[in-house]
C-alpha cells in the first residue's frame, strides 16, 4: 500500500488522558484510535495486526478439532436465569440493554451460557461428542475503570473455546491440548520467550488449580513467581508452601515478576450443562451431563502485550508474524529517477505477493525514518540518491541500528 | 470436513415461530440458530457461507480504494447529540445502556457520526482528501417486531463504507464507482439477474431522488415496478408521471413486482460533516466542509435473500461462490471397498486444496440425499458399490435431476 493513500497518519502526542505505553504508541502510529476510556477503534494497520493474530490463533483452534462460529451479541435473560448469573450481583460487570418490545437483554459478556443451550438442539448421545466450538467474538465487560490502555477494555474481541466431553478423561485429554496449542500460539506471536504456563486458583468452580498464561511484563496487573530455566511459573495467589513442594518449585530459584494474562483455560465440570440440561446417553441408555472446559484468548490484549513487550524507545518492533506488512519500503527524494526505481521496487514486491507498506510520501528523511520505527516493521528497504546509482536498497532490521547496501535480489531473499 | 465431526445436524422442523422460508431452511440445515426473535447465531456451515460474501464485498471495496477498519460497538452519546440524533424521538431504534462509571452508551446502530468525529484527527488539507473507509461491523436495531427471518434482524453485520471528497464532482464519481461496485457483488454472489439498480425517495437528508438495490422476490418487503427487458426499475413510493418521464421509462413495460432491499448508497452531503467539525483547508487556504456519502449492505440480509430467491422445495441452492463447501462427496454403504474409495477421493479432493463436505455417515441413502439436498452444496459426488467397481463417481449438480457416472478425472475437472 501506498503511503501517501493511507488516510491515517502519525501523531506527535497520544491523548492526554492515555497513559498506557501500548494505547500510546498504537494511537501515535495510527493504529488504533481511542473512542472513549477503554473503548478503541482499529484503524487499517491495527485491524491488519488484529486479523493475523487472529489467523494465528485460528489455525491453531482448527488444528485441534476446534469447529468455529459466530454466537449473538444480544442474549437471552432466560439461559442466564438458568444457570443464576443475570444477577448483577453475581456477575458485577454487565451491559444489559432494553427490547422496544418490552424486556431486558444482555450483551455479551461471555458465552457459556448460549452456547450450551444451543448445542442441546444437536446433543443427544455419547456418539454426538466431544465437541469442540470456539468463535471470535466481541465482548463486553462493564468495567468501573478502564486501564492499561487496550489491554482491559470494555469492549474487546476475544477467542472463546468450549470444550463438551464425555468424560472427565477425555476433558483433560483436551484440556492439555489446547494448553500445547496456547503455547504455541504464544510463540508464534513472538513472546513465547516471556509466556509461561502458571498455576493458578481455580476460581468459583474449581476447588483445585487451573491454568493461566502470563506473560512477564513491566505493565502487568498480576504477580507470579518464575523459574525462567525450568520454565515453571506459579501465580502469587497460590504461591504457598504446599503447592511450591507439590509442583515441585523451589523458592530459591523463583523470581517474582510482574505479567500480563494473555490466555486462560478452565474446567467447568457439568456446572451450566447441569443448568441447561445439556446431557447425552451412553452407550446403556444412562443420561449423563455433559462435562465442558472453555478457553480464552483476548486478541486486542494479546496484541497491547506485543507492544508493550517488545516495543522500544523509538516505537512499535513488531514480530514478523503479526506485522501489519511485511516490508516498509522507504524512498527519500523526489528526484525522477529514485521515483521510478522505488515504483519498480514496489512493483516487483507486490508480484511476489510481498505486502509492502511503501512510503513515497514527500517528507523530509529524519521524518520518514521516524514514522518507520514508530510504526515498527521489521524489515526496512531505503531507496535515495545514492542507492539507485548502484542499484540497490538500504536495508535495515528494525531492532538493529545498521543498515546494508544489497542488491535487490539479495533484499527480495530477506523477505 | 468430515461431516460425522460436524457437530450440527439438519432437523426435521425449525422452530414452531419461524415463518420466514430463508430462516426455515437454513435452521432446518444447521446453518443458523435462533437465539430469540430478530437474532441468529451462525453456526459452522453458516459461518463458511458468511465469510464468502464477506470476502466478495471485501475485494470490491478493495478494489475501489476502500480502506477497511473496525469501530467499535459501544458509542459515546457526544457525537450523536451534536448531530441531533441521540433523542429516541429522532432515531426510533436505539438500543442503549448504562455506563456503571456513570452515564449513557449507545450500542451502534449506525456508524456516521464516530465515523466524521475519528476523521478530524487526520484530515486536514484537500490533501489529505478524498477517503474512502469501510467496515463489516455489527449493527443493532431495536425493532419492535422482528419478521423475514435473518433478513430484519435486531443484530446484524454489515459493510458500510463512507466516502469522504473535496467536491460535488470527486462525490458524484465515486457514488457512481461505487454502484458499479454493488451490481458486481450481486452478480458474483448469484442473484444478479433479478437485481436492479432502483430509483429511490432521498431520505430526509436528500431533497433529490437516490438509488437502492433491490432483488426481485416475493419475500420482499418493498414494491418496486421493473423494466427486465432494459434493466430499469423504480421504487413505489416515487412512482410517478414526472419520475417516470425523467428517466425514460413506460407505464406500459413496467411491472409490479414485490422485491428485497439488498443495498443502498446514500449521498449525505456535509450533514454529518458540518455537526462534527470535518473540515479541509482548500488550495487557497479556505476552510470547507467535507462532502459525505454512505453505503451499506447487510451481509445477513444478502445471505438470507440468496436463500430466498434459489432454494426448491427440497432445499437451499448455494450459488458456487458461496457456498459453503465446492463439493458434498456422499458415500453410500460401509462397505471396506466402498468406504476406503471414498476416502482416497476425499483425500485427493483436499490435496487439490477443494472444499470438500464428505458424508461418511452411517445412514440410510435417501436420509443422506434428503440432507444433501437440504445443505444445498451446488455439486455432489456419490460413491457406493456400484461406482466403486467401475472406479467413478455419480456427478449430479444441485440443480439438475439426473446423475452422471464419470471417471474421477473428470469429476475432478468439474470442480
Amino acid at each position: 500500500m501506498r503511503q501517501s493513500k493511507l488516510f491515517t497518519k502519525t501523531r506527535k502526542e497520544a491523548p492526554s488522558d492515555e497513559v498506557s505505553k501500548n494505547a500510546g504508541l498504537l494511537i501515535r502510529a495510527g493504529f488504533i484510535n481511542k473512542e472513549m476510556a477503554g473503548v478503541y477503534d482499529y484503524l487499517p494497520l491495527g485491524l491488519r495486526v488484529l486479523k493475523k493474530i487472529e489467523n494465528i490463533v485460528r489455525e491453531e483452534m482448527n488444528a485441534i478439532g476446534g469447529q468455529e462460529l459466530l454466537m449473538t451479541t444480544l442474549q437471552d435473560p432466560e439461559v442466564w436465569e438458568k444457570s443464576g448469573r443475570w444477577s448483577d450481583s453475581v456477575v458485577d460487570n454487565w451491559f444489559k440493554t432494553e427490547l422496544a418490545s418490552g424486556g431486558q437483554l444482555g450483551i455479551a459478556n461471555t458465552h457459556e451460557e448460549p452456547i450450551t443451550a444451543m448445542l442441546t438442539h444437536f446433543v443427544k448421545s455419547y456418539k454426538d461428542l466431544p465437541v469442540y466450538i470456539y468463535q471470535f467474538q466481541t465482548k463486553f465487560r462493564n468495567e468501573l475503570r478502564a486501564k492499561s490502555g487496550i489491554m482491559r477494555t470494555r469492549e474487546f474481541l476475544m477467542k472463546d473455546l468450549y470444550s463438551f466431553s464425555r468424560s472427565e478423561e477425555e476433558f483433560r485429554d483436551f484440556y492439555e491440548t489446547c494448553a500445547s496449542a496456547y503455547l504455541k500460539i504464544f510463540e508464534k506471536v513472538g513472546i513465547g520467550a516471556v509466556t509461561y504456563r502458571t498455576i493458578a486458583a481455580g476460581g468459583s468452580f474449581t476447588a483445585g488449580l487451573t491454568d493461566e498464561f502470563q506473560t512477564v511484563c513491566d505493565a502487568g496487573e498480576d504477580i507470579i513467581y518464575v523459574d525462567s530455566k525450568n520454565r515453571k511459573a506459579i501465580n502469587k495467589e497460590v504461591y504457598n508452601d504446599e503447592n511450591l513442594s507439590k509442583f515441585g518449585l523451589n523458592k530459591s530459584t523463583l523470581q517474582e515478576r510482574k505479567s500480563i494474562e494473555v490466555g486462560n483455560i478452565f474446567p467447568l465440570g457439568t456446572r451450566y450443562t447441569e443448568a441447561l440440561g445439556l446431557t447425552f446417553q451412553d452407550e446403556k441408555g444412562n443420561s449423563i451431563p455433559v462435562i465442558m472446559g472453555s478457553y480464552g484468548i483476548g486478541l486486542g490484549r494479546l496484541l497491547g502485550t506485543i507492544v508493550e513487550v517488545l516495543s522500544d524507545d523509538k516505537g512499535i518492533v513488531w514480530p514478523k508474524e503479526v506485522s501489519p506488512f511485511a516490508v516498509h519500503l522507504v524512498r527519500l527524494g523526489e528526484n525522477e529517477k529514485v521515483i521510478l526505481f522505488a515504483d519498480k521496487i514496489y512493483q516487483d514486491l507486490q508480484k511476489r505477493a510481498v505486502e509492502v507498506l511503501y512510503d513515497d510520501r514527500d517528507l523530509r528523511p529524519g521524518e520518514k525514518f521516524a514514522d518507520s520505527d514508530l510504526i515498527g516493521i521489521p524489515l526496512r528497504f531505503v531507496v535515495s540518491e545514492k542507492t539507485v546509482v548502484k542499484e540497490k536498497v538500504e536495508v535495515k532490521s528494525r531492532t538493529e541500528s545498521d543498515s546494508k547496501l544489497v542488491s535487490l535480489e539479495k533484499a527480495f531473499k530477506l523477505v
